[in-house]
């Protein structure tokens, strides 16, 4: 938190994670409570993350939001849900005496929040805005809790963005919430040997939203109950213990058996969603044949709301796939940016290889691949000249 | 059964059938007993059929098969599980005393069949084939007796193209599965007004065999075993109520709901397999908004092992539906056979109808559309001179 002439300002990033177990449905939807606990990976901030800045001053005359430099609604109800917590903590702590010194919590704030990557792409944009938006504000108010119950209040998933590594989101059993949390399973050097290829296959924005989307699923479809109360339980476990022993096997068929399931549940909603498209099948089909012409699992997809892979690999798997991926969607023009990210060695495919995977390659059908690793949680940006906004607490104009 | 000179001839057809409430997994593959019972309609033979004719002769010195014109093999393992259970209910009827003067057990067959639409285009051939074929050697053996039970051990779904109309087959208890068999639920004048749309969007032969696909899914996924445990037995009964009170609403939305959880049952085995294409989802889409612009069920589509859609209809809205089809799928060369089958009057689209459905029109995604409706179950030919043996008990050549 830096102070100056009663402004006081605080800047952090966090990050985007992708669910291996996935969570697709809330029991409440006013406090965020899921059907069923999840599980995801943290991935690294170098190539994706939201950077947010907080300021609060005696001088605002009201509470301000920007998103990616443009003015958004900062009325609307998840943003108040997590100002309202965090403040409501903040007053708390200042009730039990301490740090009365600090910042005024009837201070107005201004907010600026900023994505390194295209928003509502499928790539869990709200969970990582929701989660630096909780963590700057708990810096700006002094707060030292954890604070995955205030951004869940945000965004269901941004609970799991408050950490780094491999974090599970506990279902909970209280009504009232305080027991739906994220917990770290495993910190992001647990496994270092962990990769992720991000598959951009469109930049478009998703047909149905994940929020009306759940609920659509919650109220019609009975193989999601099912799911919720009887598959997710069993593979929860099950996934720990694979992450656990970093049994790369055991994690890659689950991740896929579960995107697979959660899709099928969007399928088995009335009406019925879909957020695979043609595209995804085609990657799904590749990754299936690479595997079997390996003899084991090389590597494994997910896939979120939205037609976008997420990839797992081990490091010494990375070039070879990628290779294979440049093979079977032949970049358009961008072929030197395709693959962007952690630096990707070159591999050159056998015949008997080529053959049985790259089966029916379709140009241009991916825009670009991400290589990413697991990475930290959110983390604060010491630098003041990183802020988002300026000493006058306006966006500063972007470079 | 006709006998000159030694030679004894039966011509019969038989129908294609669609389910409403989907049959997906074997739990013994050896009998073909399935893990759920199922619900289908029979279609009209006027518009899709199979025609077989079984001939039996002294001097046929092995059994032989021809299917559309080629010859197959006879010893396929189905093929010999039909010949062998009817020659072997002819032999209990013989040793009974009846019918002694009746064609030699020890006779040879030859069997010809032919479909009069495309095999493996996902339009349930093999039903239609295998009811056919038990239906023609059971007149050429003068059995009487029902023999969905003989059917099933062809091809599951062909012991409900035993009958018209409605038809269950019952799931049924016993190991031997001497109680997993058809039973009319209702005829096919039930429901005079019902119509069916079959919307062929490919011809090309589905990716995974649904023999193999059901296998793989009863092993491996989850939300199948519940569907067959918990949930079809409550949509059976439900989809039986709605049939007899011929409420189209219950009937369609069930229907829809049916098939998208098959399909979600396919993306929950793994590896997942897919039937559902972008065009099929486009076609899904369609009618969901042709729906809502109704604000009642007009249409509900269905889909088996395969991109092709059913959709029901009752005979009033057919036309407009038939002209939105033409509106949203704009056929490529052959504009006059685009729609085939029973007639479709013309409709004209009231603009508002245009805007809300007619969206993103694909051209040529669908080839042509057959209309037809419920219809009888196998049907003796009487007209020798339709027998697709000749008195050689060879084919004969197809004018």
């Amino acid at each position: 938190m830096a102070a100056e002439r009663g402004l006081a300002m605080a800047t952090c990033t966090a990050p985007v994670n992708i669910a291996v177990i996935k969570y697709w449905g809330k029991r409440d939807t006013d406090l965020i409570l899921p059907i069923n606990s999840s599980l995801s990976v943290t991935l690294h901030q170098d190539q994706l993350r939201t950077t947010t800045t907080a300021a609060a001053s005696r001088d605002f005359t009201e509470d301000r939001l920007w998103l990616n430099g443009k003015e958004a609604d900062v009325g609307h109800p998840r943003v108040q849900a997590c100002l309202r917590e965090v403040r409501r903590l903040a007053r708390k702590r200042r009730g039990a005496g301490e740090d009365a010194a600090a910042l005024s919590l009837s201070c107005k704030v201004h907010i600026a929040s900023e994505n390194n990557f295209p928003t509502a792409a499928g790539l869990a944009s709200s969970a990582a805005g929701y989660a630096c938006l909780v963590s700057a504000l708990a810096r700006l108010y002094g707060l030292e809790e954890e604070l995955s119950e205030v951004a869940r209040r945000g965004s269901g998933s941004a609970c799991r963005s408050m950490f780094g590594g491999f974090v599970q989101w506990q279902r909970g059993e209280r009504p009232d919430g305080s027991d739906s949390l994220a917990l770290q399973v495993a910190p992001e050097t647990h496994w270092p040997e962990l990769r992720v290829l991000v598959l951009v296959v469109s930049g478009e924005k998703k047909p149905v939203g994940s929020t009306a989307g759940m609920q659509t699923s919650v109220e019609t479809s009975p193989l999601l109950k099912h799911r919720a109360e009887v598959v997710v339980p069993e593979r929860l476990a099950q996934m720990m213990r694979h992450i656990q022993e970093r049994d790369f096997e055991g994690f890659g068929q689950l991740a896929m058996r579960d995107s697979n399931q959660f899709h099928a549940t969007c399928l088995d909603t009335f009406p019925p969603i879909f957020y695979l498209t043609d595209v995804s099948r085609h990657i799904i089909a590749l990754a299936h044949r690479y595997n079997a012409h390996h003899g084991h699992t090389k590597v494994a997809y997910t896939f979120d709301a939205g037609p976008n892979a997420v990839v797992f690999a081990l490091a010494d798997a990375v070039a070879e796939f990628v290779e294979v991926l440049r093979r079977s969607f032949p970049p358009a023009a961008n072929g030197d940016e395709f693959v962007r990210g952690l630096p990707v060695g070159s591999a050159a495919l056998p015949q008997e290889l080529l053959a049985a995977v790259v089966t029916e390659p379709l140009p241009g059908a991916v825009r670009y691949i991400l290589h990413t690793k697991p990475g930290p949680g959110p983390q604060l940006v010491d630098d003041p000249s990183q802020h988002l906004l300026g000493a006058d607490g306006l966006p500063r104009s972007r470079a």
